[in-house]
């Protein structure tokens, strides 16, 4: 059974019993997916980023879920929540920063206390109905941020939260998307999103494939064109947001609001409420992740700084909620976020 | 003859009758010199960057007036000046950004003025006083730039302004080797500096060459840093600098210039007086070269972006003088520069 929720770009996918990731570590040169049917290879997969953006995580952890209940549900038919613990833990182990993940894991465990007899198939309902869900929200957040877009404009956007980020269509590229399709966007400039490249490779990808205009600049480069005028607003995706509005998301991100704000650009964050943490008073809590030096010292495999030289890696950064002019999620927009309208917002 | 003017790294060298440059596309894996006897290759070597950095263009195009008038007196004995005409307006032609490159050249033209036959000897003069004073220079706002870090602390530097981009010793990484001779640096933060990676591929390797702590950092994660609050300086050098300090810069100056004042970090620019065009009243009409989009599109000669994408690659950008803390040349600081206060360092 291939269960293709939608007609574009699938990153995750449950096919005939196994999961699907498209191997984003090739792309855009090529398609190629790898198939699963234990929960560790999830995991590595996770940490390896075959599969990446906090959505598209939380997704491929609910479908890991289902592998690791069925694997344990053979072993121990009798005590198969228990004998699923350690891969649970292994999957919410493997990265830090996207909330997407634990949130999905908390779902689906607790879609395990009631089942009774084989949990697979009441589980890989509920995962399909995260994955379809995720959809949804990504559809409802297109429609909303575009409705923001008063009139039409050049923006930008930094990473990727397009389809390959999310179960499908994307968040910030959901909104541009839609945007797009509306009329109110003339074209995107992509920051190429160092050190790991997400829009040189996964933004234009997408967005080529759409037909919408996109430029790349190199990330230092986007105050230059906001300077220029023809900017309006910066929209992007984000890997987990705090109860006070605090945004985490790509490394680069935040320097890119300071310098809208500097411009009059807006920024505009869109994200399904999986990726709110209500939990986190504000942002300075938020776990961002370091990863290997060699991603910023290396490039295509070949090293290009110089021997002995050292390099910084952390792969996010954290927006404070004063620079958000708007959270965009399925349940609604808030705008000038702060603490009293995200819980609002999430109460709806 | 060698005239080593210096004994640390030289980009740019006189040998026995030849111009020597650093293949500086080459670092930080081969250290390799490419020789030329005649002009149009220097005006080559300029455009495709085997010598980068405005004051090394300066001093490379001045050894190149020597080698255009030595070819146009064998031409032409009664003539030479007219002869080495189109030579010195192709070599005039061979970067649009920089100003120390015209200025170079008006300088060797005001001496071409005053010769008696073999122009060779007094020209070849002219260009060793142009390098020698541009060291001298270098040296000099070492000692006033880093007079201007009180205590010790981080700093972030941005491109190459180092020895590879002078005549020796470096602009900016002259006041970061002479404050870290002073006890006042403990860690130079490097941008890596897309798309030429010029930080990672030049800076981190002069500095590890002179034991200075370097870490390379991408450019998107400068802001991250200076909100973690060890980073105390931004120190670049510059390509031109307007009557009223509107400073020109590579690309992503300006970005790092708007979060230094968000963030209470101090900017500073070291450059020589031959950056300074008096001539242009503010930074909008400094031309600001695009290179090709090549530059985004691929790394390491390996196509990175999707097919379809295009990408725009301006290479400077201009940091307003209201977002500049100080700028330091040889012949003293401007702190929060004007047209007036600039005026006056001008014509000490």
């Amino acid at each position: 059974m291939t269960n293709r929720l939608h007609d574009t770009i699938q990153a995750v996918e449950w096919r005939e019993g196994k999961l699907a990731l498209l191997d984003q570590r090739l792309l855009p040169h090529r398609e190629e997916y790898l198939f699963f049917t234990e929960t560790g290879g999830v995991a590595d997969a996770i940490r390896d980023m075959v599969v990446r953006g906090a959505p598209a995580i939380g997704v491929t952890a609910a479908y890991g879920v289902v592998l690791a209940c069925q694997q344990a549900y053979v072993r121990s038919p009798d005590d198969w929540r228990a004998a699923a613990e350690p891969a649970l833990l292994g999957l919410a182990d493997s990265r830090p920063t996207a909330v997407n993940l634990a949130w999905a894991i908390a779902r689906m465990r607790s879609r395990m206390g009631s089942i009774h007899g084989d949990p697979v198939p009441a589980l890989l309902e509920e995962a399909s109905r995260i994955h379809a869900e995720d959809i949804a929200a990504n559809r409802r957040m297109g429609a909303l941020g575009a409705a923001l877009i008063t009139e039409p404009c050049n923006v930008i956007t930094h990473c990727n939260a397009g389809a390959l980020a999310t179960g499908g269509y994307g968040t910030a590229l959901g909104v541009i998307r839609s945007a797009y399709g509306d009329g109110k966007i003339s074209r995107v400039y992509a920051d190429e999103t160092r050190p790991w490249l997400q829009g040189a490779r996964l933004t234009a990808w997408e967005l080529v494939r759409d037909g919408i205009p996109v430029e790349l600049i190199a990330d230092g480069a986007a105050a230059h064109f906001m300077k220029q005028g023809d900017i309006r607003w910066v929209i992007v995706g984000s890997d987990r947001i705090a109860a006070n509005g605090d945004v985490a998301n790509k490394i680069g991100t935040y320097s890119l609001a300071v310098n809208a704000r500097h411009h009059g650009v807006r920024f505009m964050v869109a994200a399904p409420t999986s990726t709110v943490d209500v939990n986190l008073p504000d942002g300075s809590r938020i776990p961002i992740e370091e990863r290997s030096p060699d991603e910023v010292l290396s490039m295509a495999g070949r090293r290009v700084a110089a021997e002995g030289a050292g390099a910084h890696n952390p792969v996010f950064d954290v927006t404070p909620a004063e620079l958000v002019d708007a959270i965009v999620t399925e349940l609604g927009v808030v705008e000038q976020p702060n603490r009293e309208k995200m819980a609002t917002m999430m109460a709806l």
